[in-house]
Order: C-alpha cells, then structure tokens, then sequence
C-alpha cells in the first residue's frame, strides 16, 4: 500500500496519520507537494478526481480518498484497538462526534481559510470577505458547544475511549489556530482536552 | 426505540426514512413539526443540543444525533442487506461517496438554502446573498463532476450495490431541487441514475 499525503499543517492527512499512530500501523508514504501543485496534477487527478490528498493505493491498484475512508478502510483490516467504537453505541456516539466536528466546526473553519485568509488569496481572488469573517464567529460558537458538551466531565469526545472524534477534532481545532482562530479563552473544558489529547504521541509526532 | 423526525422536504429525516425502508425496519416515530419550532423546543434541545432532527431514542433511553449516525446504529444491529460496504474496499468505498456527496454538494446546497433563499430569510435576516448566489455554481458545478464520475457506467454511486452513498446523493439532488437548483440538463448519468434511484419503493415512499 502507499499513502499518498501531505505534512502539517494540512489538516486532512494529519488525521491519517495521527490515527495509523494510534494504531501502531506504518504504510509507505508518497509525499505529493501541494506548494507545488503535486495534487492537481494530471497524473494524480487520475487517483483522485478532486486534486486532494490523502489518497491511498491498495496493494491491487485501487484507490481511495478521504481520510476518514482511508482510515476505516485500515480499521476493518486491522480492527484493534478500536477506534470508530466498541458496540454499536458506542460506534453511533463516535460517529456523531465525527460528523458534528465535520459539519459544526470544519466546515465554517473552511470558510475561513477559503474566503478570509490572505494565503489563499492567491488561487482563490474571488474572496467573499464577509462570509469568511462572519465564519469566524460561527467557528467560535461551535467551540464554545463542544466546550459546554464536554461540561460533563468526559474524558473523551464521544465517550470514555480515546476514538477518531478525537482525531477529526484535534487537526480542526490546530488547523483552526494555524489560521489565527484559536480556542476561546473561556472555553476551559475544550482547552483540557485540547491539552490531554495533544500530549499522546500520536499527536506530537505528527 | 423512537425516532424523532420530521416529514418531506427535510433532507436529513429523509436519508433514515429511506433507510429503513430498504433495510425492512420499522420504528416508532415521533413528528417533530419545525415549522412549529418544535426542534428547537428546551425538552427537544435535551436530546441534541443542535436542535436538529432526526434525534432516535435508544431502548435504554439514550440519543443519537446525526441521520448517519442513527443508520450505522441500526447498520451495526441489523446488518443484512449491508447498506455500508460489503468487504473493506467496497465499505471505503461507500464512505467515500458519502463524504463526497456531502462535502461537495451538500455543503453548497445547504449555503444557497442559508444565504440565498427567501424562505430561510425569516430565520436568518443576515443572509449572505452573494455567497448564496455563488453557491448555486459550486453546486452545479458538483452535480457536473459526479455525472462525469457515472460515467463509467456503474449502476451506483459506490459501486454495483444500492448503498448508503445513493440515499444521501438522493436526498440532496432532491433537496436541491426543491430550493431550484435542478440537475443540469447535459447531466446525463446523473439524471439517469436518479431516476433508476427515484423509481425505488424506499424512495417513492419517502
């Protein structure tokens, strides 16, 4: 297998990585330069039609993209320790937790990064400056909920394991300091687990 | 168990419906009337605090959140016929269509709906049109590159097997087409996968 991908800061094959850590699984790795523009090449379109890393090339030529795809497609050939859930509600809770970090906290810090930050200017002129500093504040909100979520002493986000919510949260939420939206001041529940998940090896070598 | 829902055109409820209906399942439903606010609604906010529907109730009193979420639940009790991959490729597979259907036209959709259609002005008077009428390109745009996609000639969105991957792309074409955002015209694989799609009893009866 060969695993396609990028080095910090870029967030989706940070998580990727974290999670094959976690996993204590290697797989050779091509690195595709996107300063470069490797990943929207004609050659690498062909892997994946988006121009996004990660991709992963299965041993008979296959390929997948999407990281969270990528990495069930590791969990269902290496199944332990688990990391999408134990039993079906636990691997409910981590789904939710996975797609309520997506959709409540990526997505605006996208809109950020697209349309409010002067980096991406460059391949992307046509800015909708408000909308990306209006999603400033949406991103705040959402960090603010996931703080008062965790209120009730959870170690983890969606339980007491240490899962792929986790990991889907943690390279949002660094991804969103590294576009200067760091996590509230007030939000100390989010700050802890910011704190206890950034200390894991996973997370310190990636 | 209950599951807390609401009717057409709301297209989150729908994927479960649709689900269900495939996988032969019936469950209690509560209506849950937004336009009523009833999601919105202090007990309602207990069971998802992002009053969101569909919320489903576990036997044992406990709530998922997120459509997905509740169908792996039922996935993960029920698992025949699989709706989330057959083998570990096909399930990676299915996952990757899921994200790409909601990255890449979900996402767009649900902006045209918040920022450029009149009949979420009321809830949010701080649209922002521009951005909504930007959005109607991204989303065209997607519905262009998953045609281009079909064009290999597969019957379904991840493969030979109707999955969950269909239900989402569904709901949100018809989603789309319900805030007048249509398929385009020349979309041919699109359009014929969705009327293969529409003519299924799951999808009819929804």
């Amino acid at each position: 297998m060969k695993l396609y991908t990028e080095n910090y800061p870029a967030p989706n094959p940070r998580k990727v990585h974290i999670y094959l850590a976690e996993k204590g699984l290697s797989v050779d790795r091509v690195h595709t330069r996107m300063a470069e523009r490797q990943h929207k090449a004609p050659d690498f379109m062909q892997k994946n039609s988006l121009g996004q890393v990660p991709v992963l090339e299965t041993d008979d030529g296959k390929f997948i993209s999407e990281s969270i795809a990528i990495c069930r497609y590791f969990e269902a050939l290496h199944p332990a320790p688990p990391m999408f859930g134990r039993d079906p509600f636990d691997a409910a809770m981590v789904e939710m937790w996975i797609r309520r970090a997506e959709f409540r906290l990526w997505n605006p810090m996208g809109q950020v990064w697209i349309n409010a930050d002067p980096r991406t200017a460059v391949v992307n002129p046509n800015q909708f400056k408000d909308y990306g500093e209006h999603s400033k504040k949406i991103l705040a909100g959402a960090m603010k909920w996931i703080d008062r979520e965790l209120g009730d002493g959870r170690e983890f986000l969606a339980g007491k394991q240490f899962t792929m919510a986790d990991i889907v949260l943690l390279c949002g939420l660094d991804f969103a300091k590294f576009i200067h939206q760091d996590i509230p001041e007030e939000a100390q529940n989010l700050r802890a687990w910011h704190a206890r998940v950034s200390a894991r090896p996973s997370a310190r070598a990636t």
